[in-house]
């Protein structure tokens, strides 16, 4: 079960002046199951897109960036789940186009103002005409507060639909943030598909959202997943539409990075909630790798903690078998690491330190930070300023019968 | 179970002349099972030895390279499971010493005549008097048909002992090969510690030996694992007792060859069964990478579908979920990899090509594939003359399980 992860309340989920969002049941996998969304732009949103960097990238990746470097009016996003349309080559890219088409129509856009996204299973064909026939129904019911149904409508083997709000104040103008996201496969996070789109109805320009959306998938997604190592379908959207009434923000202004922490924020909450909704997890950890001599190393120490099988099996079993955290740094591949100098926490409690376990290291104290679900493993390097903290979870049985049965 | 793999049988474990070797069973861990193995060698042995690179490696291995650069007369080797002398920092060191000249003193040789070795659980310290009591019962039962045993007294979470036996004849003599392994963790090899021991009685020069186990390690051990990321306590050593009676072999030798290749068959035969007996594996799989542009690109692509736990799981489930192995070609981190020029083939049957699946992959001839115990995952890259092939196992629910109870 998630790990302290709840579905949202509908109503803390705050409608984002000129989105609206529209569902649909279109079979694509499964029946009775929302496995379609719409969501519609107001004119002048301003939309910026990251996107996978698998070589092995989707159809819906391509045309997705085709369509963002071919207009500045992005009017609506179309989201399918069930099948990724991934591995499927040129006739992959026609169907994504041709459900951006058909959605296009039915909105009176054209094409390339549609962003289109699919999750699922890869490499078989996307049954596009049963994509294509549900969209009447979503567009019939496009609604302002549907954010919930929209963060359900994007769900494959995830347990919770993921969404979060917040506001702020800028300008003497209530500014809305709401996000959604999916994504649950965990032990490689870079193997499952993660969305994520965040809206705001604040006035922000072009360059600064795109300034925002960097800063804030590094602070966010980027911890839960390797760069260069994703899946064929990541996306995370940022969706600005201007509507709020707030002076324009760049990225000269003062209120610039007021609003670029709370969407960093929202991003954070989404990204979190993916890993609390781990496939199978149990637990849910923070890795934290301190006084490094760059961030670069302290990631690559931190992921190859969260990595480790053993590790994430150890964590399963509440059982602190901390050499296994060990062992892992050790392999981290950090040119001349000295294991003799840094500590290793396990919660508040220091477990090691001079290549080996700590003398006032007492058993018991390592158990009862085990049992806890969310757990911090404190790495200090001891060799200078940087770190990085990433997130992952457990592992588990239900991991193996999730992904055995996965397309049965 | 063991995938294809079953008891060696004892008879077929052929004595080397001038190695002997004896177990006791010293209650490092656990009672009334062998954990402690002396290998005693004939004066005039000639011995080679590869260790883990992790940073954190265990204080055997720092004493085993020490040794082997103070003394070209190692007369004996010391192997205890249960506990691995990892993460122990000085105090490990003390305790391996110990036992070493605990060893010297019973077989009157020098301490540093000794090779350490030890398997087990990390960060906890040695039970260093248990291992010296055993001694005597272990020098008691010295004897040159004790492989079996020998291989059974380094099993940790093994459920089979792994050994094997060549002869070959050069200059008329008749050279026997005999080789033992242990290690059992295989969602990343390279975390769970490997121990292999391969003895002939050929007369081989130190330098020709060193080379042969270089090459040998790399087409055998290193093919499960990856070079630099290895457990604390991975040691692979080879030894030559020089008493066959042929004319010493050098690197120049006619037989220089022969011997390298029957000796490497006997590293893969053991590098194969770690894997046959995976922590829970229910297949063995064989990911061959061909026509790359040289074997560092290939081991990558190979490595990344063989470290994929969707891939793994989805071979425990026998489905042919073939995207998972494209989506871990497409973030092996290749450089300009081109998927569209790819071929993708589940033992005889072509599944993908230009980027989706073939039009002449037939679903059942798939499943059909993934049916058996034994599966060949080929991949063509089509962009140059290297290969490179690697073995793994799938991921069930008994790993999970086998690695939470561990400590327990």
């Amino acid at each position: 079960m998630p790990v302290k992860l709840t579905t949202p309340i509908a109503s803390s989920l705050l409608p984002v002046n000129g989105i609206t969002l529209g569902f649909a049941e279109a079979n694509v996998r499964k029946a009775n199951r929302k496995d379609v969304l719409v969501m519609q732009l107001a004119e002048g949103t301003h939309v910026s897109g990251v996107f996978t960097q698998n070589k092995f990238c989707a159809a819906p990746v391509i045309v997705c960036k085709q369509h963002l470097a071919a207009t500045n009016d992005i009017r609506a996003l179309l989201v399918n789940t069930g099948n990724a349309n991934a591995g499927t080559g040129e006739l992959g890219l026609q169907h994504a186009k041709q459900s951006c088409d058909a959605l296009a129509g039915l909105l009176n856009l054209s094409s390339d103002q549609i962003l289109p996204f699919s999750t699922g299973v890869i490499l078989e064909p996307l049954p596009v005409d049963r994509i294509v026939n549900a969209l009447p129904a979503a567009i019939v019911n496009l609604k302002a507060d549907n954010w919930l149904n929209a963060a359900e409508s994007i769900m494959t083997t995830d347990i919770l639909p993921k969404a979060t709000s917040r506001q702020l104040t800028i300008d003497g103008k209530t500014i809305t943030i709401t996000g959604i996201s999916k994504g649950s496969g965990m032990i490689h996070p870079n193997m499952a598909t993660m969305l994520g789109y965040v809206a705001t109805d604040a006035a922000i320009s072009k360059p600064a959202l795109d300034v925002i959306i960097d800063y804030a998938v590094n602070k966010s997604f980027n911890c839960i997943t390797v760069d260069g190592d994703t899946s064929t379908n990541d996306s995370f959207i940022i969706m600005a539409t201007n509507l709020a009434g707030n002076a324009e923000i760049t990225e000269d202004s003062a209120d610039f990075v007021a609003l670029r922490d709370v969407m960093t924020e929202v991003g954070v909450e989404l990204a979190q909630a993916i890993v609390r909704d781990g496939e199978g997890a149990t637990k849910f950890m923070t890795i934290q790798v301190e006084h490094g001599k760059d961030a670069a190393e302290c990631r690559k120490v931190a992921y190859t903690i969260a990595h480790s099988p053993l590790v994430k099996t150890a964590f399963f079993a509440s059982d602190p078998n901390l050499g296994r955290i060990l062992a892992a740094i050790g392999y981290a591949d950090v040119d001349d690491l000295d294991v003799n100098v840094l500590s290793l926490y396990l919660g508040g409690v220091l477990v090691a330190e001079h290549g080996c376990i700590s003398p006032s290291y007492q058993e018991e104290e390592g158990v009862a930070v085990m049992q806890e679900e969310d757990i911090l493993v404190r790495v200090d390097l001891n060799r200078g300023q940087a770190d990085a903290t990433i997130w992952t979870c457990d592992f588990s049985y239900d991991y193996v019968k999730i992904n055995a049965d996965y397309r049965s």
